[in-house]
């Protein structure tokens, strides 16, 4: 327990999360996660010069216990003498119009309600409860997924205005926090339901690590951070060479493959995934077609099929024609 | 089944394991992988152009089925009409005197023989055993063991004189081939020793992972190849610029700060991750000493102390004096 607000608040000062006159609007499920954030952020808001100026509650009204959520929000911040912001929404109905996973539809409507109400209130930070543990969590999930070839690493500390002070630390301290200080939280009764896979990650797969290997979630969420932290770079650098080689032709793209080839490897194969990506439209795109492509510009293979579109070699140029382009 | 001689062909080619004229000294404990991988070379060496020179065995002298394991080996080769080499290595005496693990013991034995073997026999490349579930098996053990701020890379499919084609086959695929041809092996008994951490990974921990996410071990694999190839060209480009910030002193290193910082943090990680190891001797660096490196770089904190040494910012140096080189 003890080092628990030295820790956040050295994530926050290494990741430059909240600077000296920060405005923040703190984002509260009426979880432990979110229940400490709020309460650590009150705390070191005096010594770190930024003020919290709303909490935020989105009702997803997914769960039998979601007004009793809601209310326990409200009550937590008019106890704190804070302004509350709320928001309902039919998330199941979002979901289904627009064919998303009720997860994926939950988030995107989250983080829009977040973004406005910031704006809505002159917030230029929005802080949310994602700990450690779901770091961890985050990276496993992708790793056994398969994330492709640039997508394994974790949660950004930081992304817009959403910044994330308890990357580094426990779930566990988070509620022994809380009990020392008699506050108290919501459980969300649906984190038991072992359907689901990140559920299953974390109620078994991961304790289950735990106890063979001691340290292994945190070593797991170490690790995402500095994967992303590599991955960062690494895109910028050839999202730079990207447009150094790419020209756009009236049936897809052409890439200068003299000056592509001599680029090293981890650098060409995120340029290939961005053309990709460009002429595939909306398509998935794997590490398959990535090395397919890669084949074909050290000609162990003439040409090859992409989703959405075809890749040849023609002279010195990579040529990525779309679908039907050429029959128009 | 289908594919599997392909899939090492493809191996081979992208990864230019063996070239036209290549002389291999194949690595063979008497296991299915290296079984297979014995008469897998043998037929793509005529097309591919590359010979088998020799089989080399290396018997470790730890378990009872020891010599059984390497008569196997020897009528394997004269079967074949092939060349064998043997040595026997009293692997637990010499991790004893090393102050080894018997798995790092055996491994250096191993490899030097191989090494030595190769050298006497002409041979240019040495190919040994490793299949894809070994690629996923050390990925996920260096991720929940903490690999560090540089280690989570999978096996490299050559280093030096070894190559390894059978890292994206798995080992189902390869007893399959064994089967359809009627091939016999020898089974490794201490596999089924689930006091040791990797052989419970891969006799629980990996098919549990892939009855609930299948395609999690190829996902694992492939994820360690992506992370490898990106840790190769960030390594190099760090060392370059180690190079060129760093001098050394009496008392150990100074680095340019001015230069330093102005590099992006993935590349900036890997040169305190250098000096750090310079200055510490053989010490154990983690990540958490290179972040405090980060934060006297960055003016968080005006000094601290890393392993074997101290770690000072002073005007536009980053000094690093060795434990003691002060009061000598």
């Amino acid at each position: 327990m003890v080092g628990l607000l030295q820790q956040i608040r050295q994530t926050i000062r290494r990741e430059r999360l909240l600077p000296p006159g920060a405005r923040v609007l703190v984002a509260l499920s009426g979880g432990a996660d979110s229940v400490a954030l709020t309460h650590v952020l009150l705390e070191l808001s005096e010594h770190g010069g930024f003020s919290v100026v709303a909490l935020a509650h989105f009702n997803h009204q997914l769960r039998p216990t979601a007004n009793r959520d809601e209310e326990f929000c409200r009550s937590l911040a008019s106890g704190l003498g804070l302004d509350f912001e709320v928001e309902r929404a039919d998330v199941a109905g979002y979901a289904r119009s627009q064919r998303l996973s009720v997860e994926d539809a939950a988030r995107r409507l989250r983080y829009a309600f977040l973004e406005r109400t910031a704006g809505r209130r002159g917030a230029d930070h929005v802080a949310v409860g994602h700990t450690l543990d779901d770091q961890a969590e985050t990276v496993l999930l992708k790793l056994i997924r398969g994330a492709g070839p640039t997508g394994l690493g974790g949660i950004s500390p930081r992304k817009g205005l959403i910044v994330r002070p308890l990357l580094e630390v426990t779930k566990q301290d988070l509620t022994a926090y809380l009990s020392d200080r008699g506050i108290g939280w919501m459980e969300d009764e649906t984190n038991g339901d072992l359907a689901n896979p990140r559920n299953r990650l974390r109620q078994v797969g991961l304790p289950e690590l735990e106890r063979t290997y001691p340290g292994a979630t945190r070593a797991i969420a170490r690790a995402g951070d500095s994967v992303r932290t590599d991955a960062e770079w690494l895109d910028r650098t050839a999202d730079t060479l990207f447009r150094a080689v790419t020209h756009e032709t009236a049936t897809g793209l052409e890439l200068d493959a003299v000056r592509l080839t001599a680029e090293p490897r981890a650098i060409v194969r995120r340029v290939l995934l961005m053309a990709l990506r460009v002429v595939g439209g909306h398509r998935e795109i794997g590490l398959d077609h990535i090395r397919a492509a890669e084949d074909v510009l050290d000609r162990s293979c003439g040409g090859t099929d992409v989703p959405g579109a075809r890749l040849e070699l023609q002279r010195e140029k990579l040529v990525l024609s779309k679908a039907g382009a050429l029959l128009k």
